[in-house]
């Protein structure tokens, strides 16, 4: 399955210069709003000073996460560079940075919390302490920094950093036989790999992955050293963190849903970088596992929050999903991985789906409020963790400034930076494109410099225009991504309709281009009425609004509160339609249903049936995207809608 | 609306003899299974053999409630005795009433955990530390014991004991203004009270209830005492333990929903003893709110397992209900004394609800399995406890053997020990026929001895006959219950009809009562489909199934699977029946359903509704009682059924 003929390269955010449409919108709000709300967080909270490593006793502790937090918003400040340079940014990146070489042992060793408060427990607890999951992230915001601006100083740190890890841990003689509870590190090696060119990086990645789950566990190992009886372990078992099982014998997705993905990322990797065909099998067996049985229709993974992950096969609740925001970030990195393995659009179908309805339902429009869950439907109260109290206050679900555990807010912000490094990929002979947006993007292909403009008002709208520039004309494959919600399409070049050959997902067009050569595509865009699997109990007889690749949502503001009263007549009209009010312009479906209420209900909980009288009251509804829920007057939201 | 001519009092266990029906099967089930169940767990977790109190550092610590277990289970052993002596059951209670003695400081104090492992820390926490509730379990089971045996021993104890709390706690200078986080003790001094004829212990309940919640507050107090700050408290507000207000300032249920029933059980006990209308009058704001807007349609109470308790008005979910078994006993004993406050059916109807569903679900049919939760559906994988270490097994929720705190499986024994003293009550010109059980009963009413055989295979069947025998002719009001699920019913005396004055949900007949007397009542007891109110979002377009008091539910072991796909067609047929196979004979429900569910899905999550057929293939449904669930072959459970 894997050979370089057909192996494919992702094209980097530096090469996609997104300037409109929806991605570009969030990308100028990321700038603007996201990543200042974030430094001002990162400052107030003390996360950044932390790297002065003058914690005192008494004082509020930095936690065992900080130096992920600091990581991953490097990250986003440096995608956000590579295509708009920003000074302020920069200087702000390079205070923290002169902080983290300072920071820095020199054995290499770097990390807040175990080097200025708990110095005498550095590695002794890899399962639940987090220290190659901060290095990873560390990692990635250093290789993003450094493809940003040139400046080699944080990958000169994390590459010392990552030499002494890789010291430490491996199979030899005197070697920890290690790797992370918390999965991260696997993903960033191979970026530093990357970025560097040192293969040792690959090849420890590769070793974590492989080591993960091996018996003897090094998890009971390194618990009896630290004098703790294994058996005790908080999250009573290795599948919380996928180390249940050799992951060449892992089958399903399991456990903590943020862990699992960021795994399974690395193994892909591995198994694109290493040409290891039993690994990518064994991602496919746990991507059909966990695309087929246990994702929500927005991409939302993890129903609990016991574990913040996986339960069972078609366990799915609404209103009590976790569906983590960083859950669904994890599983676009994921499905990008896959397409670059094993250039299918099944992976970007999904990939397509996390991004425009989980993924960026986890911030406000406006940008500095973010959720660390997404339900799929809110009522007021709900909160399990505010219910708690059981004050009577008219409490609604909402975004958060800032969370304790901030893992969401930066790992959004890099996600919606980089979100051009998504849109195509490129092999030998074709170019592949997997997202629709106002773009211009640079490729190579063939010996060629290949330039494409994207003109679109998707995902409001279904039509799709591609231009060319070339400085040669060029035979390639060209592919365009027929989402698998899309049921008809039309396709034209230069004005003339072409017939397109279509495999794996994608509408092939092969020829010769030349500078001025322009596409169409038209995606059939109709509203569906969308019902989900039978064993998905918490949807029976429901039905949920989907056109293109948005779900949509009702919410109480523009349809009135119980909106389990509301139901939909299976031959009711649906009209799609773009608000132009509404969060600068957004496409919102109309349509008819009724209220079924009681007509003489007085009081009481429980009543004969035959003693009510049912009404049914005409609503014209107006449904939402649910990516911008919660924008507005707090109050009820469901996705899920009652059909009948 | 409390007078002396109207108060009403209960008749005690030990006057009504239940030989048979569904209580006279249950209590045997009880004597034969659950005491003896219950005596070996608490034999074997050594909370009987922690009264020796020679715990010593490094052993399993004594748990703070393991007092109250031995309270309830004496308490349960008492109301056993009453009427079905046990000498061995007797032996077990009296070894262990030694050790209690000998347990008791010469102040009078009393506490296994705050004698044996923390003496320092004796009434420093009781917001947390539970040692007036341990008292107050303690007293009600001298006090059955007492009535049950004539056995002074423990009685005496615990007076020495509440003598001991009453000099401590209390308005005057030099005692602390403290009372219980887990109200329990109001209820138990009025038991002792009435033991006793010592009105300090009444005074002292007084005290206790209207100390709750003033200001300055004492929990806030104790705390700082303890170095603690008050805003730390892990509950996060003091509605958790009803003490966020003054009760006489509370109009709404809250938080813990077992300390709620209690505390309202005592503040009820209070309001009839003391002729004290206001507090009644808040006694019924409370009633109100809980059962117009908080309670399970199987008396279950408090929804969230967070605060084992209350959240919001028709905040009621069904598969992750907690319903607490414990708390649908609460409601009996509430219920049972707003009806002797203020004689109304109503505060019966909603006893019966508890006591038929709620309360006997949580044990087995079988006597010694229990459930702490009683959810309204239950579907493989989801409790949420066992569902945290994301292990794929197929499991369904079952009923423990115990639990390490072990309230609900004792507290359930002495319920249903004791239920015959729920069955009747009498003021001084009448005699109020509450439940309906085939049982023999003895009252005084008008100064002459009456006694009452009832004859019935209620629930499951519809017709009660009652038998009189008088010492003398004597004039006096028979009050029939008429159930608020009986729409029709029919009367006769001595075979002829009569047509009965109709107040306060109960059936009058006025008449001078000879030996030899009958009375016939047929209640109208069809198949009900039931509607919720429209706010209980989870109910939206489902039924359940009532006939009589008892709620039906469906299980997959008779209806197959995925019982969220079963469709009820709005005119189905419904027949009740006897099942004189299931569970030595109840009634069961059959009746007309489809199964609506895709015939052409093969894989895959979500599909636009168009590309699916469904197809609808009937059933013929049986339905179960909802309180002997869980009991066969485990699988899914639904009570409230889909409608269309």
């Amino acid at each position: 399955m894997i050979n370089n003929a057909q192996k494919v390269e992702a094209v980097p955010v530096k090469n996609v210069e997104i300037k409109s449409g929806l991605w570009g919108e969030r990308q100028a709000t990321n700038r603007d709003r996201t990543l200042p709300a974030i430094y001002h967080q990162m400052k107030t909270t003390g996360r950044l000073d932390a790297w002065k490593l003058d914690w005192k006793p008494g004082e509020t502790k930095p936690h065992i996460f900080w130096d992920s937090d600091a990581g991953k918003w490097i990250e986003a400040v440096g995608f956000s560079l590579t295509t708009h340079p920003n000074p302020e940014f920069e200087k702000q990146v390079d205070e923290v940075v002169d902080l983290i070489e300072k920071a820095q042992h020199d054995d290499g060793y770097l990390n807040i919390f175990f080097t200025s408060v708990e110095p005498q427990n550095r590695w002794k607890n890899l399962r639940d302490w987090h220290e190659l999951y901060d290095a990873g992230h560390l990692m990635e915001g250093a290789v993003a920094y450094y493809n940003a601006t040139g400046k080699r100083k944080l990958l000169d740190v994390l590459s010392r950093y990552a030499d002494h890890i890789d010291t430490l841990f491996g199979p030899r003689e005197g070697q920890r036989r290690g790797y992370c509870g918390h999965p991260e590190v696997e993903l960033a090696l191979v970026k530093l790999y990357h970025a560097t060119g040192e293969k040792r990086y690959l090849n420890l990645s590769k070793y974590f992955i492989d080591e993960r789950g091996q018996q003897p566990h090094y998890f009971d190992m390194e618990a009896s050293e630290r004098g703790d009886d294994p058996r005790n372990f908080w999250a009573k078992s290795y599948h919380y963190c996928q180390a249940h099982t050799p992951v060449r014998q892992q089958t399903k997705a399991t456990g903590h849903s943020v862990r699992a993905g960021y795994l399974y990322s690395g193994m892909a990797d591995i198994a694109a970088e290493t040409g290891d065909t039993e690994l990518l099998s064994i991602c496919r067996s746990i991507w059909d596992d966990l695309t087929q049985h246990q994702m929500y229709i927005t991409g939302g993974l993890g129903p609990a929050h016991a574990n913040e992950g996986f339960t069972f096969e078609y366990d799915l609740p609404n209103e009590t999903a976790y569906a983590e925001t960083c859950a669904s970030i994890s599983l676009v990195f994921w499905a990008q991985r896959m397409f670059l393995a094993d250039p299918d659009s099944r992976y970007v179908d999904v990939m397509e789906r996390a991004l425009y309805n989980g993924v960026l339902s986890g911030v406000s429009f406006e940008g500095s409020r973010f959720f660390y869950a997404n339900p799929l439907a809110s009522y007021p109260y709900i909160n399990p963790y505010e219910r708690f109290s059981g004050i009577h206050t008219d409490h609604h679900y909402h975004r958060s400034e800032w969370f304790q555990c901030a893992c969401c807010p930066p790992n959004l912000s890099r996600m919606v930076a980089s979100v051009g490094g998504y849109m195509y990929g490129t092999s030998a002979d074709t170019l592949y494109v997997n997202l629709y947006n106002p773009n211009r993007a640079k490729f190579e292909i063939g010996g060629s410099k290949v330039q494409v403009e994207q003109h679109t008002n998707y995902p409001w709208d279904n039509e799709i225009q591609l231009a060319f520039q070339l400085d040669q004309p060029t035979q390639f494959d060209l592919a365009l991504r027929i989402p698998n919600w899309c049921r008809d399409f039309k396709l034209a070049v230069n004005g003339a309709p072409v017939s397109a050959n279509l495999a794996n997902g994608y509408a092939h067009i092969q020829r010769k281009w030349s500078s001025g050569d322009e596409v169409s595509l038209s995606l059939s865009m109709p509203v569906e009425r969308v019902v989900s699997h039978p064993h998905i109990r918490q949807n029976a007889g429901n039905i949920a609004l989907q056109r293109g690749p948005v779900v949509y949502c009702l919410e109480e503001v523009d349809n009135g509160s119980h909106l389990a009263n509301v139901v939909l007549p299976r031959d009711s009209r649906m009209t799609p339609s773009l608000d132009a009010s509404l969060f600068g312009g957004v496409g919102v479906i109309s349509g008819d249903a009724v209220r079924v209420e009681p007509t003489n209900w007085s009081s009481g909980l429980y009543k004969p049936e035959s003693a009510v009288e049912y009404g049914q009251s005409p609503l014209t509804f107006k449904a939402v995207p649910y990516n911008f829920w919660a924008n507005r007057e707090p109050g009820e939201m469901r996705v899920w809608l009652r059909e009948g």
